[in-house]
């Protein structure tokens, strides 16, 4: 990076390495690999805060710093990587994602947003240009929550939404505590964790659905997160034999369980509730004996809208729901428990715009769409103008998968497309 | 037992010693006994075959001994005592159950039968009596069928519906062959299988389920068993985002087993399958995590009718709505598998009457009722006249449990019952 000045006076359409990219991405998947049984394929297990979460971080820390970034981590350790820019003094422009993932990931699930930034870091070194405020590339920490249970758990607290020692107390399945954890891999930094609003954030990210491969757009502009509500409900029934017990005297706690899976359906069905989402992912019943009624079920509901107010609609219903499943199996109890609830987040129109208009020039034809995923952008979006740039997925857009792919071309158009609205934003 | 001829002339009212019943009871039940965490009781685990079943079969043996009975073992097991006829050329009459346990049993499922079996001999030489026909306590091999996978297996191999080789070779979940075991434990007898059909067979059972307590009745005469059908639904899907992957485009496993759970309680609410009864007892989706649409579900459904052909129809219904559930979710596949089916097994009105008629003069009154569960009466009845009587259960008569008990008086009502039709059937 020279020190000269150099502003950009006119439009300087900067050319992003895309053999360089994916190679990036290639080699951080190669940090956790596997052989995933289900697939046949090499997934990734990368999960946060565990020792290969540790060597990805040290990977992606000497690439910033080979790309002479300024590196430095706060106390959750989000890692930040600083490109000065001709005036200090500004609000910098923020780009990332983040580079833990779960269990069973594929290469490009919040990596590409990652690297992609870098990658722009890099063109900008590579075509020698100053950009006027700074370019900060971000790694947001344990954005997935599988395993400490929150999820954006980083830029959570960095936006001041979650504090820092209900980060530090949360526990695994081991219960091994997120404070320690991170202390072991050697990440908890001493910047300071509460971030100073940057001027805009911008997050590049794989779409993991089939909307843009349908509708054939290899870009997305993304206005906004979908409001997000998971709750568990545990039915107590009597267990009972299931011949000899007439079924009027049954408490079925799986039948409970069937009846609210229906429901759910039903209400997304019915057209009620806008375009609600709803899906019961775990239902776990017990004792799981083919001739004994089911005395416990427990399952998982997550609801989805992109409007606040139809999504309380649907939960109250719900919740009206369950209250009168005892009513056609006496003796039924039904317990709920609330796991997690974020609200619907717009994101910066100005923001969304600045993509659309980078997509024209770069001869990207693009759509609107709603994030049905939760990401670290809708942390971002509460302290600052924030957009994303969604890329189109292969197979339906799969994700938390090894069959996760985006193919070179689709990646190369978003980080292009990122890369873009950066300087524009930077300028 | 004496050798002289004792004939009843007239009807013998036999005194059953209750006291040495419940003794017996609880003696059996320190075999297989443990700890059970769930309800804070000593519950029974003697499953077929293990070393705490071979331990119960002795202990019945030197009792069968000490009662003057004549003991053979046949070829799967099934444990046989004889008490001599004046004349021992006719066909016996023949009284048992089981001894094998769930892993979580009570005292009184099958043992009942069988001590009280024993009981009615230990009277009858108290009483000095001998009976025109030959007497035979039974004890059946795995009736309960939690071990080898089926149930009734020494009766029905008795009974000639099954082959003795089909019940060498089943396995356990260790993969131990049924033959092997049998052998191990040194109950691999030398009396043919196949057994000469007796005069008449008569089960006292205790009832598993809560219509006697409720109706207030102590004794029921048992007027058959229901068909039982057990199949194993495995639904495919496809596994998908659960926020980002639209309604329309889902193949959701766990929805299409919600559906079919839901369909056969209305079918049973329906009232169209006469006295059908349906129980999703086991449920399991995956990968079951709260975000991902389950591509994989198991159910077990069990279905019960004392009416063959209302069975039927129910079954055809069954199928019919498992075809066309792809229809909503296209990309579902749905498969079944036939895990168990019996018909619905008539009992004989003779010895129903009979039954009832000895509760009618020992002062008892009585309600007849269907079985709802399986039991070794059932394939006796296809090769002699056979019934059941059944003993009021506390708790809703629940069973396969620790909870499961029945009073001292009721377990002696259930034995003086089947002692006088013993004698009745034996004069």
């Amino acid at each position: 990076m020279t020190t000269a000045p150099n502003p950009q006076t006119e439009k300087t359409r900067l050319r992003i390495d895309g053999d360089r990219l994916w190679a990036s991405l290639a080699e951080l998947a190669e940090i956790g690999a596997y052989d995933d049984a289900a697939t046949g394929l090499v997934g990734v297990d990368r999960q946060s805060l565990t020792d290969e979460d540790g060597d990805g971080r040290r990977l992606l820390v000497s690439w910033m710093q080979e790309a002479g970034l300024e590196v430095t981590v706060d106390g959750m350790g989000n890692i930040f990587g600083r490109r000065e820019g001709i005036q200090p003094e500004l609000k910098p422009v923020m780009a990332g994602s983040h580079i833990d993932t779960v269990a069973t990931a594929g290469a490009f699930d919040g990596c590409l947003g990652v690297l992609g930034a870098l990658e722009v870091v890099r063109a900008l070194n590579d075509a020698g240009i100053q950009t006027r405020r700074p370019i900060v590339v971000v790694a947001w920490t344990e954005e997935e929550g599988v395993r400490f249970g929150t999820d954006m758990l980083g830029s959570a607290v960095a936006a001041g939404r979650l504090t820092l020692d209900y980060a530090y107390d949360l526990v695994d399945e081991a219960s091994l505590r997120f404070g320690d954890e991170l202390e072991r891999i050697g990440f908890k930094g001493m910047r300071p964790t509460r971030l100073d609003p940057p001027h805009a954030y911008v997050e590049c990210h794989i779409e993991q659905g089939p909307i843009l491969a349908q509708r054939g757009y290899a870009i997305g502009v993304v206005t906004g997160v979908q409001a997000i509500s998971w709750q568990k409900v545990t039915l107590h029934g009597r267990a009972a034999h299931a011949g000899t017990t007439p079924t009027e005297l049954r408490a079925d706690a799986g039948l409970a369980a069937a009846q609210i899976i229906v429901e759910v359906r039903r209400m997304v069905n019915s057209g009620e509730y806008g375009q609600l989402r709803a899906t019961v992912g775990h239902v776990r019943t017990s004792p799981g004996l083919p001739s004994v009624v089911p005395d416990l079920a427990e399952i998982t509901v997550d609801l989805r809208n992109p409007d606040d107010a139809l999504m309380a609609e649907a939960e109250a219903h719900l919740e009206a729901f369950l209250a009168a499943l005892p009513e056609s199996q006496p003796g039924l109890r039904v317990e709920t428990k609330r796991m997690a609830k974020t609200r619907a987040v717009p994101f910066s129109d100005e923001i969304q715009n600045a993509i659309e208009a980078s997509a024209k020039e770069l001869g990207y034809d693009t759509m609107r769409l709603m994030s049905g995923a939760g990401h670290d952008a809708q942390e971002m979006a509460a302290i600052a103008p924030t957009a994303m740039v969604f890329v189109r997925g292969q197979y339906d857009g799969i994700s938390h998968n090894p069959r996760e792919y985006s193919t070179p071309e689709d990646c190369l158009a978003g980080v292009s497309v990122l890369a873009d609205t950066i300087v524009e934003l930077s300028a």
